[in-house]
């Protein structure tokens, strides 16, 4: 195996002190709207405002520090971006980072703060792989993939050993995990750490509606690519085919993949605003959204959502708030 | 002393695996605005979205059970009510809950939601204790103090002693600590712990404009009423004049009192949203607010500021994202 429990525990040493140990939170109205007890990762208040810090520092860690000094390269819708930016401030080291021209204004601004170079490309029209590798090339830099290396999984999978922790302190064992998908790097890593612990528990990952390419290839056993007939607000989370290494843990570890519309995402966002007081962006809040579907059977069970990301912007809060209504 | 570092440790040890020990987090962002270095106490993420779930907790747990059984009665704006009715609803009691019928609906219908009984009454006309007193004696009930009352004082202690084992773990001690007031219950017992541990910390109290009657009574070393001439956004901290206990607490160990408007209390509650992901009522956020207003000098320092609630309606939250400028 590619990734195993004991790379994971690894990344966690070397995060130790580093990342932010995020709370598993719960709200009494929450567990009793779902009839089931359901735990939050809040990675909303990871630094950068995502779990992509781990993976991020787990992969920069590793490099030796020769090369990590010539810089790093990353493609990213946004919060691998901020990460990875971060991460490459924290060791001293250039960062170039290439983004969609339509990310979040947050997402962008956010990952020049952190020093980064920011090289915009069209999402419909350019391949930013190409892009990213050309950079690396010119600038003798690493490349930082977002997803399909160990190094990132592994980092990613130190979410899932908290939990682990978390859910052992408590005396708990979850029956269902729901974590974000987009190219299958929080999932992978995360269902490496809980399967090893809790081999018994179902953990599904989670898509926006028209970009369940990994839902879509669980079920055919084999990599496919979708192709959506519409945007989806999940802006992290518009991958259309999973990653060859993470496919291949997430294929023998999940249980399966879900899927949920931008309405019930809106109907999340607000309900985490509401009951546990969080910022959580579209693509961080879809495991609470196939609860309020009902597309998962709860009833009596533990369930823990991994909230993957807060990075949205004001409109889209604000549209959320108009949008939708107040539980109360 | 009616309030000593040892009834903190007593509560902390009945608040052991209960309440929730909310992280100290920080922004780089808000370092480098403000060139200091800031560590906020998320209390938003207490059980019930405030800090006053700890007060509550220990109070109620020092109670005889045969008397704890008959219930309880408070008073409140709303985060003592929501957090005295949870608390009740743990020790299976029932509770009283008086509040006032301008209160947030979220506070309103959060108490509810715990099982309270909610008696609605006139904050300009109405005596909310003599009503509270009276079904105190009416249902032989409990009253739990919303601050003056040394249990209380020292479950909020909880919250000060947290951060004093949280800078302990990262090697640091405070130059400043900022605390949210109205009666006082949090600054004193925060106060206690903190000063006990690092004498040489300024710690203060910070109020809304108009509200700054712990600020005034500071200064003329003596509790005084003050006459607000207009309302705030902060109706967490719309008391006029210091508790008894409180205050005598609080004039010994507090370096003074700051006051800040409600105009930049939003643009605080915009970075606490935009930089941290959280959710903070107005409130809860004056401590931030004061640091943004330049009414207390902090360059090169360590300032931990509490964050001690969350409990904000939406339109107030919309309100603030539309009145207030993005820092992207």
């Amino acid at each position: 195996l590619e990734v195993t429990l004991e790379h994971i525990i690894q990344a966690k040493a070397r995060l130790n002190d580093i990342a932010i140990r995020t709370p598993l939170l719960e709200s009494p109205w929450i567990n009793q709207h779902v009839q089931a007890r359901v735990l939050f990762k809040a990675e909303v208040l990871q630094h950068t405002g995502s779990f992509k810090f781990r993976g991020a520092y787990n992969a920069l860690s590793a490099l030796e520090p020769q090369v990590r000094k010539n810089g790093v390269v990353a493609y990213s819708s946004g919060n691998h971006a901020q990460a990875v930016a971060r991460v490459a401030q924290l060791f001293g080291c250039p960062a170039w980072i290439v983004m969609p021209s339509d990310a979040p204004k947050t997402k962008i601004e956010g990952t020049r703060f952190y020093g980064a170079e920011v090289i915009l490309y069209n999402r419909d029209t350019e391949n930013r792989d190409e892009i990213a590798m050309a950079i690396a090339h010119e600038k003798n830099a690493a490349l930082i993939p977002p997803f399909d290396h160990p190094h990132v999984i592994a980092g990613q999978g130190t979410v899932g050993l908290e939990i682990v922790e978390q859910l052992q302190e408590k005396a708990n064992q979850p029956d269902l995990v729901l974590i974000p998908c987009s190219g299958g790097g929080l999932s992978a890593g995360c269902a490496t750490a809980i399967k090893s612990h809790f081999p018994a528990t179902h953990i599904y990952s989670v898509e926006p509606e028209g970009y369940d390419d990994t839902a879509l290839s669980l079920r055919l056993k084999s990599r496919t690519q979708v192709t959506p007939s519409q945007k989806t607000i999940c802006d992290a989370l518009m991958l259309t085919i999973p990653g060859q290494l993470t496919f291949s843990i997430n294929q023998s570890l999940l249980s399966g993949g879900l899927s949920t519309s931008d309405e019930v995402v809106y109907q999340a966002m607000r309900l985490l605003f509401e009951k546990l007081k969080l910022v959580v962006e579209p693509g961080g809040a879809v495991g609470l959204a196939t609860l309020l579907s009902g597309a998962v059977e709860v009833a009596g069970k533990t369930v823990v959502i991994v909230l993957s990301g807060g990075n949205v912007d004001d409109a889209c809060f604000s549209h959320m708030l108009e949008k939708t209504q107040s539980s109360q």
